[in-house]
């Protein structure tokens, strides 16, 4: 049986998945953690257990090709030739890449060029791109799946900063979002719930995790976004603060004599849920903490205060919306915190249904049935959706 | 008669009122422009006429001095022992200056510590302070007056940023906003001009000028408010850029070959209004180009949207509002942009009324009378807001 694998490297970590290209049912998945620290961890399921080994400080080379011994080892492939293709999540494509696109050795080196426009999460998708051209035979294609691609389709006005125009173009500096693809699908997926065309829906999507955005999409197309030119925009995150004044940056480098990119490390690694509570970057501790931490609850306060103001700035901004809704870790597994967000909506006539919103599993309603605006509750899929943009192109070609 | 000087130093301007001190009458006003370049202009009204003088590269001490010279000149005052106090603007106390603040020797260099925290305001600031004490007698008091101190009152989950905490203590870095003198002076306006307690109203006031802020109050204080740590954030305005992503700083370093200090002046001065259009910082231009000019027309959006954003965003975190105030230069004169914001807000059930928004001077409401929420247009004085500071100071002491 043929199959597509499908990796999602993150700045820490290589999330894969296995697919049967025919229906695109899934085979088997795994992650890797805590990636060239001493604490590495590379975990798969063997026989519907979960296996996890640590491999310290280990390298996306590392992982990329001890996987293809795991899955070999499992007789989960017998021959690297069963891979028809690899999606490979890649965040920046800048407006150089305006579809997922099939890596060549020229767009490759194109591709490297952008490492500047995420630089935490882009070489890490190249070392796996690389990785593979020698692993596989050379006919196997390896389609880069990019994050930033739905935002293209984002109006001027939202998508530029108001920097001098011909920075904007010379420098491709503009709003990028990111979690393009969770968005996007999660766009289709609520259209298919609803029994709806995508383009007849004016929503709000939450894609809350360690990283948080939130997107306004009507028409099928993106409206507005939170997240900026990098990832580090926006509401305040795991470990990364969202919206900062620029002019924060040279007065922070004076104080701890550091430079300008050592400011913006701080901004992504050390602030956030984290830098505020001083206790953690897992919204569940922080949940569980505020209560009785005062800094806990502050960046909790933070956190809900950011998201009501996006979705009543976007709901204006679009004139009203259809629908809401809430996906990623905690927008799908922190029931009190959608409680939270939804009950501060009520000016907008936006109400929960507590019932549906604390009990039940998997796509759903959250909202009351007097609601203006219906919220749904959608797990995100990213490699599943990249699974589909590669079938469509290796089909098509 | 005893008077009180106002002086309102901005960044490349030196605003002045010269009031009664017993009911504030005015006695007269000017203004310097484009402070220390060949074009400075000096301008006061004599005899009910403008009279305007170009003095080239004219600094702030020489300006005050001058000033002086001409109030003796004209016969506005006789002696300086008339002068009973002098207000001045000052845009950054910090966490440091917690009210209006008479200057003595020690707090002065404390003040100067501050330069930091407004360094296009604070410097010019403080150097027209110094020449008064050399142009006064020693007994006459100069009152600091901060636009940061309204912003003191802001909830701490609005304020702080979501950076590491002991940064935002150890060094003081939250948001100041800008305007506050302004903003505090409409809040109290508006509650006079509906015969209501300013503590009981729920309102969104826009400050739209050169420099352009919204701030969200309610029970008397402020709630959240667009600018930040400096004037940088927010809107964009007429140079600067408004919100970017701080990653945006070290990207463009590499491409400009600048240091950080050079990009932010970059967005301070050569963005906003200026820098998209490439023609204009002055909104008057920008609305008469915007039909032709894609780029006028690019950044006339740009400016709208973010305020429509901003305005949604506020009416949802505080439940609702009573009253939006528009007011300062593009606030109080662009009655068509007035209505390009007002527009779109009609989902939430907020209507203008166009008769009274084209038509009509000062204070009044220019909503319909089936607005949810009241609309107003008030002329700000931010003058006339630091004398009543200085009188209450004066007077209690």
């Amino acid at each position: 049986m043929k199959k597509i694998l499908v990796l999602n490297a993150g700045s820490s970590s290589l999330k894969w998945q296995l697919f049967g290209l025919d229906d695109l049912s899934l085979i088997n998945k795994g992650v890797m953690e805590r990636m060239k620290t001493p604490e590495a961890i590379f975990t798969i399921v063997r026989n519907g257990e979960k296996f996890t080994e640590q491999i310290a400080n280990l390298t996306y080379q590392q992982g990329v090709e001890l996987l293809f011994d795991q899955l070999k080892h499992l007789h989960l492939i017998q021959d690297v030739a069963e891979i028809a293709a690899v999606g490979h999540r890649v965040v920046a494509g800048a407006t150089t890449f305006k579809q997922p696109t099939q890596i060549t050795e020229k767009n490759l080196s194109e591709l490297k060029s952008l490492n500047k426009y995420a630089p935490l999460h882009n070489p890490v998708q190249v070392e796996c791109i690389e990785t593979l051209m020698k692993v596989l035979p050379k006919s196997t294609p390896e389609i880069a799946v990019f994050d930033s691609k739905f935002y293209l389709d984002m109006p001027e006005q939202n998508a530029l900063y108001a920097i001098p125009y011909d920075y904007s173009k010379q420098y491709q500096i503009r709003k990028y979002g990111e979690h393009g693809i969770s968005h996007e699908y999660i766009l289709h997926e609520t259209a298919n719930f609803l029994k709806k065309d995508y383009h007849d829906i004016k929503l709000v999507t939450l894609h809350l995790g360690g990283g948080a955005s939130i997107t306004a999409s009507e028409n099928g197309k993106p409206y507005d976004t939170s997240m900026g030119f990098t990832p580090l925009e926006g509401l305040p995150m795991g470990t990364r603060s969202g919206s900062v004044d620029p002019a924060v940056v040279p007065f922070l480098m004076d104080e701890l004599h550091v430079d300008a990119n050592k400011i913006i490390d701080i901004l992504n690694e050390k602030s956030g849920l984290l830098g505020v509570s001083g206790i953690s970057a897992d919204m569940r501790d922080i949940v569980s903490n505020a209560p009785t931490n005062q800094r806990a609850k502050l960046v909790y306060d933070m956190f809900i205060n950011s998201a009501v103001k996006y979705i009543g700035g976007y709901f204006t901004e679009l004139g009203g919306l259809d629908v809401i809704t809430f996906t990623a870790g905690i927008g799908e597994h922190q029931a009190s915190l959608r409680t939270d967000i939804i009950d501060r909506l009520a000016v907008l006539g936006i109400k929960l249904n507590e019932d549906s919103n604390n009990n039940g599993n998997g796509p759903r309603v959250i909202s009351a049935k007097d609601s203006t605006v219906k919220v749904l509750m959608i797990p995100t899929n990213e490699e599943l959706a990249i699974a589909k943009s590669v079938k469509r192109i290796i089909i098509k070609d």
